[in-house]
């Protein structure tokens, strides 16, 4: 199970950015900094610069610098601006817009094939998948870039609470 | 973000043979059924076969069932059985084992590359996608193969049903 590499390198560009907000960065820093190629780079900057989390400077002395606060830029968003589609199985292609909140800011050029399995609309494959998926990205909504930067209070608790019959249960 | 092939394909493949428990189910017959290569099929059934989710009978007329009843098999315990590994980020590769539950049950072939970030270790990104990824597989192993066959009871309570705040603060 994976998120597209230009998702990673989406949050390690805006990291990156992040932590330099006295100056604008440039593509060729990140690249440097993270062994990620320059073309890739542009590609994704463009991307979170139409998502609005972006604002980039052209010309000489240009570069690009987060467009709002770290705060104000929440991880679940940047995870529907970059990935292309969220199908995890085939036939839920078609569920794609109903299990996830905000899904319609999926980007437009999302693909969205019709599923070929001869279960479509008989077996609940789709419905469950697309419950634990709306699990996955209410918890990354939780989340803003400002708490993941370096230096940030860690949300360890997250991590290590065990998750008992009752939270289970109200989840 | 995406379950590889093989783990759509295992989920169709159960609930192929799920639907027909009078008799033994051949790799052709699903190989027709869903449009799926047989040499893909004869992988996934190895391993659902390790995994102890399927029987197999060699030879003439043999084929394979169900190595426990539908009930008894947790579709999170497919996703990890099938799935090579839960890199969402690179970085998370370190992590794999802390998240999930029952993630010892990950394949040992499963790769768990070192990571190139220079902001390993420092950053808390890992952290919460791990715990995003630990309420995935929390959902999928509350419901189990007989939950989602075709003419099952659907569980689209949770599909539909609106997550308050108070729900939400108790995940």
């Amino acid at each position: 199970m994976r998120l597209t590499a230009m998702t990673d390198y989406a949050l390690r560009l805006l990291l990156h950015v992040a932590q330099h907000p006295q100056r604008l960065c440039t593509i060729a820093e990140v690249a440097r900094a993270y062994g990620i190629s320059e073309a890739h780079l542009m590609k994704i900057t463009h991307r979170l610069a139409l998502g609005g989390f972006l604002e980039t400077v052209r010309g000489k002395g240009g570069g690009m610098r987060l467009a709002r606060a770290p705060a104000d830029i929440p991880l679940g968003a940047v995870v529907r601006c970059m990935e292309p589609d969220f199908a995890l199985v085939e036939c839920f292609t078609h569920d794609v817009h109903a299990p996830v909140p905000a899904a319609a800011a999926l980007p437009e050029d999302a693909p969205l094939p019709g599923g070929t399995c001869l279960l479509d609309g008989h077996c609940g494959l789709a419905g469950v998948i697309g419950g634990a998926l709306q699990r996955f990205m209410q918890h990354l909504d939780r989340y803003s870039l400002a708490d993941v930067l370096p230096g940030a209070a860690r949300p360890v608790q997250w991590l290590q609470q065990p998750v008992t019959a009752a939270t289970a249960a109200a989840d």
